[in-house]
């Protein structure tokens, strides 16, 4: 008789077996319809194959399809069997490591002959069908263990596996084969292919090895995978979504910006009608900014290198800025992470008294970060931004209302720009670890009350997060999330008691001594680059009309007999300060109505001989199937007051919180 | 009897002397009045002093006080007795070198024990008292040859003097006396001090020994010197206009910017009325390039440094650019020294069609570019700046057309900023030396005729410079005097044939075939910070309404009275876009009305009594005397289209060329 271990269910329940019996005969054993949904197992929570002879007493799970644990099996499988295909296809071709992700899986591969010519997104269907054939023919994978020299000679040839295998702990290693395919380093896979119907390759990127910029650069393939074909579908429905909003792809199709980098990575170029977006953006900030009391200045992006080690960047931050520049003369010039210290050097120029306070320094001030490469993407991560950035300088008794005082900006902006989807957090300093914090107890109790206060005089919601402030101060921070679907703060009001020490700042009060103020750092749409792909994508690139960077487009019938009749349009919209066009380009009207709607382009206004005769539009708004007949006049004081209105829709309402400030 | 010698008369008369006469004797000996101006000789060309023994044949020229040698003379005299004072009253201190200069003479000196305790401006009036004695008393200075052996002894304790010595030719140095004072290294010197009565010390400044950065910081002492107390008084004069001019004067009083050499030489700091003006500027030039046809864009300020290989600043500018930054995984990143690069990505990044031309491409371009600390000068000379910056690519025939509408554009924004004063330069390829410049005859010959064809058409008055042309094609300069009396190019209109060529540019023409575009590269208001240094400058810092960072000031009679009235006018003229503060410090309304005209405001409004009554304004506007009482409501209409009119005086009349337009 074999020898016995005790396993334990998760109920508690417990039971002997022969040693060596595999979790795939226990789950039998429980009931056939559990064998058929479990994937895999853990032990002592472990993951395990099914298949794995179970050897010792332990805790037992099975893992099942609905776990999550089971869609990750899936996807190893999946990944594994992609890296069989392309073993398959391209005997030749080298593998670096694969394995399930988030939101499906991947495989490094490389060709060694020529690095230039790897797997293409034209290659994956051929790739899709070597693996299909697998799943239709339900080929089995097989779990053995293997000698790690044994399993190092098999793999001489490719520097990337040898290199895995060389990390292996142990000597015996188990390996997965499928027919000659082997491969290894996976947690469980399922012991055959027919559950991996639903999967899909999507597309490829390059990779560095390890993930290391220092080394070779792989070509990754990605893929993902379900347990039903409609999940898969619900998925590449998501993606769809998520292409066709990337602001990456919208920028491209409507010529907004590009990054080139050959020129320089993470350096964006704004073509004409993405820095039309950006024009707009910064003159209504600046306006808004001004008629709420900021002071708008321009400080240089250069400094001396001593302004930040005064500042403590140089000493805290230094990873994300760039090397300095010796200028031969003794001075060090580096251009600037942060508007911070130059915002002080604002402040200091002057004796400051307390009838002044609050001063609010506002600027669009361009900074520079140093970003991996790997790291950049379009105009979300970029290595030269310009913040909407501004400096208020306060009493210590004055932080609340300047605190309401912006986030009532804040959200005055928000609904111009009609984001309606944001929440709030308030970050503290963690009550039983006060110590890591600026030591003023009566600061941050006074100080975190305010903005509590604040919060609940606004009658707003907040989430409270205690122990995530900053060590310098308490602060609010504004998530949102993006069309895509992740988390992204849009703004902060961050409270800071370190730096008016350090720079000692002071203003005299009205018993004519020296005070610090608190400083109050706060961005309300954030860098350019960000705010404008964030808007590109939940605008899905239709921008509302006072963004537009072509408002209305005018497109005769006929250039011969209603060009004049466009032009004289044109004319009086432009005197309005509307940015029209006319397309007089000899093609057809369908053809222009349709590469209007395509830009996206607000208003598409068609004139023939109607329209000449009744001094009228034909009007199509973007996104609308009809066009509608207007009054000239009419669809003048339309869009002008459409670009005033900031093309509210009326959806985003802080109506709640302005009466609240009203009351007060 | 003596040896004789001949002197030879400028009109050719010639005359036998005894050798060793001085020219003083040979002026006497002509006539009195001619001995009693003169105050030097030439001999063969060679200054001499009149006190001199002439020992050999040759012409001469009596100097008196009408030449310019004579005035340099006499200023050489003012900084010997200067350094003469200096040694009196402060023996201890080096002496660097002194002379005359354009408008003036200087010393260098220094105190060896402490460095930052140097002569004052405060220790000027005593120096001046020292120097006024020995006019007064008319000593003698007396010119000896001295052994260079003798003089190096004299000096060994001046490490300055000494090196001077040292450079000495020749081992008999004539030396200068007066007293136990000596001295050397001069042209001729005044042989007695009583024709230095209309002097004047004016500064001190630091200056490096011998004008090099490497070497220690001298304090300099500045003053001037005139025959006549007429001259010197004038001479005051417009030195008090320059001062009262200069921009760093008025940025400093109406507390427009500032650099702090600490935080950065070289590195403006705009205040927030600096700010406003520069703002102002900004968005008017973009609204009025996009009103021509300009695509305004946003490109990066930093690029790889092969962009500057490829386009040749590297080679040819480096010495201006600031060093490279080495990012760490094979990029160099360059901070640009000029913006036609990145507008060439810009062109690039799209197939371009003859239909598309002209391509206008413009944008406010941050540039940075190396310059000795020892150059910068307030915003006029910086490291940092943001240039009104354009580039139009064209076809070889649309030159002419462009060309004309570009030096339109620029007559026209004059106009606004009522800039008057200015003339053409055109300059051309050296017929004589064509081999220097890009190769194409045909180009050259036609483009250097489309230029003078639309001079010559809009019927502008123009120099023409040949040889004056940049070797890659001819160009347009606008020439002005600044306040200061300084040339200074307002703006520039230059072709290039040379960076289509270094970028492979090309245009699909109407023949499908690919050609090559010219680029024009031109400013109009150039950067952001000469302009406005040069505007201050001409303006006095009273900034035309439109420009003004507070256009109105609004000053209560009393605040417990006409307050709420007052702040009426401010909301109706905010409302309007008007730059308006009231005024309600707890002072007295003369002293309000007297800083409103100190800050050079355009528009003081008093209210009081009569003024609540008639809804009326009292208004006096900046430089004049007088108040003068208006309706509110015609003030608010008059201030509006002040502004809207640019605050044109009507002085800046291009009308005649704009006619001319108009007839094509």
């Amino acid at each position: 008789m074999a020898e016995q271990i005790t396993l334990t269910f998760p109920d508690g329940a417990k039971k002997q077996v022969d040693a060596g019996t595999n979790a795939l005969a226990i789950a039998k054993d429980i009931s056939n319809s559990l064998a058929k949904n479990a994937v895999a197992a853990t032990l002592n929570g472990t993951a395990i194959d099914l298949t794995a002879p179970i050897k010792q007493d332990g805790k037992i799970t099975i893992v099942t399809k609905k776990d999550d644990l089971g869609l990750a099996v899936l996807r190893n499988t999946g990944a594994f069997l992609l890296a069989a295909a392309v073993h398959q296809s391209f005997p030749s071709y080298h593998l670096g490591e694969g394995k399930a992700q988030a939101d499906g899986f991947f495989y490094d591969t490389d060709n060694p002959a020529n690095g230039e010519n790897q797997i293409a997104v034209t290659d994956l269907p051929a790739l899709e069908k070597e693996m299909n054939a697998a799943v239709k023919d339900d080929d089995k994978i097989e779990r053995v263990m293997m000698a790690k020299d044994e399993l190092a000679k098999h793999f001489a040839d490719d520097p990337y596996k040898s290199a895995l295998v060389k990390a292996q702990a142990g000597v015996q290693i188990p390996v997965y084969k499928l027919g000659d395919f082997i491969d290894f380093g996976y947690g469980p896979l399922l012991p055959d292919t027919k559950l991996l119907k639903h999967f899909s390759l999507l597309s490829v990127a390059g990779a560095y090895w390890q993930g290391k910029s220092s080394n070779p650069m792989l070509q990754r393939i990605y893929g993902t995978a379900f347990f039903s074909a409609e999940e898969l579908e619900e998925d590449a429905k998501r993606r769809a979504d998520i292409k066709e909003r990337d602001h990456r792809t919208i920028g491209r199709e409507l010529d907004l910006f590009f990054v080139d980098p050959e020129v320089g990575a993470g350096l964006a170029y704004w073509m004409p009608k993405g820095a039309t977006i950006r024009r707009t953006i910064e003159r209504y900030i600046i306006d808004k900014e001004i008629a709420n009391g900021y002071q708008h200045v321009y400080t240089p992006i250069l400094a001396n290198l001593n302004l930040y080690k005064q500042s403590g960047h140089w000493d805290h931050y230094k990873d994300d800025m760039f090397p300095p520049m010796d200028m031969g003369d003794g001075e060090m010039l580096e251009l600037r992470p942060m508007n911070c210290p130059s915002h002080i050097q604002i402040y200091k120029h002057h004796i400051r008294s307390y009838r002044e306070l609050p001063i609010r320094i506002a600027e669009l001030g361009m900074m520079h970060r140093y970003e991996k490469s790997g790291a950049l993407s379009g105009l979300q991560r970029v290595r030269e931004m310009t913040l909407n950035d501004g400096h208020t300088f306060v009493a210590p008794d004055q932080i609340q209302d300047e605190f309401k005082k912006i986030l009532t900006l804040m959200m005055d902006v928000y609904a111009d720009f009609d984001i309606t989807n944001y929440s709030f957090r308030l970050s503290y300093r963690d009550p039983k670890n006060t110590a890591k914090y600026f030591d003023d107890d009566a600061m941050w109790n006074k100080s975190q009350a305010m903005l509590k206060g604040a919060m609940d005089d606004l009658g707003l919601d907040y989430y409270e997060a205690e122990g995530e402030a900053a060590f310098y101060g308490p602060k609010l921070d504004v998530q949102t999330k993006t069309a895509l679907g992740n988390d992204e703060t849009l703004s902060t009001i961050q409270l800071d008691f370190m730096m008016p020490e350090k720079f000692h700042l002071t203003y005299v009060g009205d018993d004519g001594e020296e005070h610090r103020p608190v400083m109050i750092h706060r961005g309300i749409v954030s860098t350019m680059e960000r705010f404008i792909a964030y808007l590109t994508e939940i605008y899905k690139g239709a921008f509302p009309t006072w963004l537009s960077p072509i408002q209305a487009e005018i497109i005769p019938v006929n250039n011969e007999m209603h060009l004049d009749y466009a032009n004289e349009i044109k004319k009086r919209l432009l005197k309005e300060g509307v940015r029209v066009e006319v397309d007089d380009r000899n093609e057809k009207m369908g053809y222009k109505i349709r590469e209007s709607q395509t830009q996206k382009i607000p208003y598409t206004l068609v004139v023939g001989d109607e329209e000449v005769k009744d001094s009228s539009v034909s009007v199509r708004k973007y996104g609308h199937d009809k066009a509608e007949s207007q009054d000239l006049e009419m669809f003048i004081d339309a869009i002008v007051a459409d670009i005033k209105n900031y093309s509210r829709t009326g959806e985003a309402d802080n109506s709640k919180v302005l009466n609240a400030l009203d009351k007060q």
